[in-house]
């Protein structure tokens, strides 16, 4: 499944006539072009869609390899943040595809963290009904998660990544050296989503996590480019066995059911995205051991480590009704369930589909009272 | 393919995981619950799409059938028309869908022609990145063509369908007698898409829908009837071979280069889809003509029977920039080409990828002269 030259790695993605690389490999942002001209048959015109924080630092090298492998660049800058991630920037994507007329076997690329990248691939899977595009994440978050599966999306008012598409990039190009110019909070939130691989389905790699997180946020380069292969691994295999979550792709959603409430309900301005799947973990694993799947202590294992990294650990102080309300309970459908991931242990996540609302009212009482 | 039991008819469309039924049949409307409950483990809720037009003459009759057979059911009326086929209709949608809080395996049911159609379908295809979707087609236009084949889309201000997905309904439910409240505007710019199959794939068709088309007109059950099985044998064996358009599918788009010009010029107001598709493709009958691909004569035979039909045949007066500009060609990119499918004669359509624009000023200015 994977290959290794030096420092590089590259894992495929094997999914029939949607296969793609993940090709991870300090320096290699400014050879972009040469492997899209692989790619395609012949450099014509692409877009690259990036925002306000990103395009500054990493658009003119990523313009010129493109324009050095003959292909013809527009851009479309985005404004910056989980915020924007909405069906008026998804609008302003629209308007420069049709300005720029790119046809349907003309590509675009996403440079930029898991918002540009989820906008972008959305906006790939409906321009023109469907149009190439490739990943070129520069956070943490992306390059360990978001940018590899084909989960695109922009979010609805009333709750995240509510429309959207299955629709998988054509390739995933990883150079680790950007994380250089990412703030530390960034990097911290971004961690937090390595870490899930680990709570999910490899108690070793939390392990290695706790002991080497201090290094990734030193930015580490070797610990770093361990931290985003193995992610990725993980990622790869999870997609491949379920591209489009029927089952095992639900558990890469530990913390994101509170994590997206803690989102909604603050309007996607206070918590980054991996911080709020942080807090909503603990969440997950708190209710876990209240329901008596998961040991004693599961909760407070995840918290220290989550501290080591900085990373936010308080649960903020919302009413149980608000909780269920931003989870999409419908307290007029009796018959209305909602999934959560729970934890049997580090390492062993499962999917409870019966988790009544009297459980989730006791998790939120027990943390109002501390 | 097909099995018919005394009225009933019913197609398969053969997709694999994506495969589903068409079937039609005289007074089947009331019924689709008792269908739709096949389809699913058991009745939850769902939601029909329809426009104010459509709405107060069936919504009753669908909305008793599905409460009968277990179904809880949301309603979202939208405006009728072309125009109204845009992002803030599509909004509508989600906004309502995340209203009633529809999970990933609760349906969506299309109740109108190909506007409410291709918006719900697309709808389906982005909300919880998927949700189920049933075609029940109230007008020619969408018996005949839209509701079968899975490609939705809205309009962009500058182009048709250019905001879309391939995503198949789950049933096409066709219900002929429905057609009877149509406005006979309605029916002849649907009957104009029943012709298109004889014109690229079936000339003993054409010959037929001449002979047939004045009482198709007047509703005559057993010609519309006849006239519907036809077209969707026709469009059903098309999508099977080629769903997401990298061949033959194309040649259904015969008419639409220039028809989608006439729609976006008049700004989606002034002409039926189906009237634009007529005019559409007796430019491109010309334009066979005057590159030597077909007989003299092809474009006069289908004017003679669009006539017949009472379909408007005048090609709107526009400039040969302005027609080529509303076809998406780009002036400073040389390499760009419109892709026209052109006749070799009755029933017999190609695509064609090399037409100059120089030919296209020619065809246009030979209107321009008359």
């Amino acid at each position: 499944m994977s290959e290794t030259v030096d420092n590089t790695k590259i894992y495929r993605v094997e999914l029939g006539v949607r296969s793609y690389d993940i090709h991870i490999e300090p320096d290699c942002l400014g050879r972009l072009g040469e492997a899209m001209a692989k790619l395609f048959a012949a450099p014509t015109r692409c877009m690259v869609i990036s925002n306000v924080t990103i395009a500054p630092l990493y658009m003119d090298v990523v313009r010129s390899s493109l324009e050095q492998a003959g292909w013809q660049v527009s851009e479309c800058i985005l404004a910056d943040g989980e915020r924007y991630k909405t069906m008026e920037s998804f609008g302003l994507i629209m308007d420069a595809l049709m300005q720029s007329k790119l046809s349907r076997n003309e590509p675009v690329i996403a440079l930029g963290g898991g918002v540009v990248g989820d906008m972008t691939g959305f906006a790939a899977s409906c321009y023109r009904r469907g149009i190439p595009f490739i990943q070129v994440p520069t956070t943490v978050l992306a390059q360990v998660d978001s940018s590899v599966g084909g989960k695109t999306a922009i979010n609805h008012p009333h709750g995240k990544n509510m429309i959207g598409a299955f629709y998988q990039p054509k390739l995933v190009w990883i150079d680790p050296k950007v994380l250089n110019t990412l703030e530390l909070r960034e990097i911290r939130a971004g961690i937090a989503e390595a870490i899930k691989y680990g709570l999910i389905r490899d108690a070793g790699f939390f392990e290695w996590m706790q002991k080497s997180a201090k290094a990734a946020l030193d930015l580490n380069a070797d610990v770093l480019g361990q931290m985003i292969h193995t992610s990725c691994r993980h990622k790869a295999e999870v997609v491949m066995a379920d591209e489009t979550e029927q089952g095992q792709r639900a558990l890469l959603n530990l913390g994101h059911t509170f994590g997206h409430a803690i989102e909604s309900m603050t309007h996607y301005s206070t918590y980054l995205h991996g911080e709020g799947v942080a807090i909503g973990t603990l969440m997950a694993a708190r209710l876990s051991e209240q329901l008596g799947h998961a040991p004693a202590g599961t909760e407070d294992a995840i918290r220290g480590c989550y501290k080591h990294v900085g990373l936010p650990v308080e649960v903020p102080g919302f009413s149980a009704e608000q909780w269920l309300d931003a989870m999409g309970h419908d307290k007029k459908n009796v018959g209305s369930r909602i999934r959560y991931i729970l934890l049997r242990g580090i390492g062993d996540a499962f999917l409870a589909e019966d988790v009544s609302p009297d459980a989730i009212n006791q998790l939120i009482d027990s943390y109002r009272k501390v």
